[in-house]
């Protein structure tokens, strides 16, 4: 199995599930400017879309989507499902906030040509955002007492509000805190040269 | 159970989804602008987020997020969801697409803030959006001759795309239509006030 990553994008939520879940993997880094992986290879024959994450099964087929990924290692890890009978819905709908309303609202923050008055817009949207996601945590994690796929990409989201100096919520703060204390993502953060 | 929608939103995909499961369900118009439901109770009340759609179970509780509800359905209507053993991963990889990608995408466009180059921006990424997913058809419909819930997602961007001139990808018009002319888009359409 690979991961195709870029340091630091929404990819090292997988990066950091997929230490969680004991598989082995390898890595490949994909420069997103140049869709060059290490090697010299272009990442587009392996995904034609461009962007981060894919995997890669032993048999060659590739998957892509963060939701899509982050589920299946949810699927064959339950360690890291949300709990309960709807828990794979309840998941869900938390993984397609994260991608819909927070990690969308940052597009104009990366974007080099959008305005300052369009990164500040965007920056109040993630700051709304961050605020309702907030309120729904049922514990230390986003559902109670233990880590789930939607806690690790929500990290990946707190990573990019720090950096961009967006006011982050006590109960984020706490949640970044406590994911950042894992040994499993102190090894993915070393392993993207981020630590 | 009841599905609360807003007229041609991306809510008509659970609706046509519903209609295509023969589920028992009632329908709840929402207004977005004053987030108010017919009978003059708050929407906030059943989904504090304020958008559609939101599906509510005979225990009161409340599902959100377009993906979740979608996948919801073709869990429990195997006919509507994506063929073979890695279907449902498929499945969730075109959701998540439409989602990000093509839904998100239309945002300036339906921001009477945003400036006409903001609009003309935002086609030409929606286009862009269309053109990649138009190729990755295996039949008339996105997994072969069978539609699935990714499918009605698609055909509500496809009408959101024809409403504001947005070329479409020739292979999306044909698959438009075979949707189109499935008597549960009629009925859908019909209820929501758009046949």
């Amino acid at each position: 199995m690979i991961l195709y990553y870029s340091p630091g994008a929404c990819s090292l939520a997988d990066h950091i599930a997929l230490e969680e879940a004991g598989r082995k993997f390898a890595l490949a880094k994909v420069d997103l400017k140049t869709h060059k992986l290490e090697d010299g290879r272009s990442y587009l024959d392996i995904n034609p879309k461009g962007y981060v994450p894919a995997l890669q099964f032993d048999d060659g087929q590739v998957l892509t989507e963060n939701i899509a990924i982050l589920t299946f290692i949810a699927d064959n890890y339950p360690g890291l499902m949300a709990p309960g009978q709807f828990g794979r819905y309840r998941l869900l709908e938390k993984l397609a906030f994260i991608s819909t309303e927070i990690h969308k609202s940052f597009a104009p923050i990366f974007n080099p040509a959008a305005t300052e008055e369009e990164k500040a817009t965007a920056a109040g949207k993630v700051r709304k955002r961050l605020d309702e996601i907030s309120t729904q945590l049922t514990g230390p994690y986003l559902f109670g007492e233990h880590a789930t796929v939607a806690d690790f990409y929500l990290f990946v989201m707190l990573l990019w509000a720090e950096k961009n100096k967006i006011e982050i919520p006590k109960s984020l703060k706490t949640l970044a805190e406590h994911i950042r204390a894992r040994p499993t993502v102190e090894i993915a953060l070393r392993q993207e040269g981020l630590a």
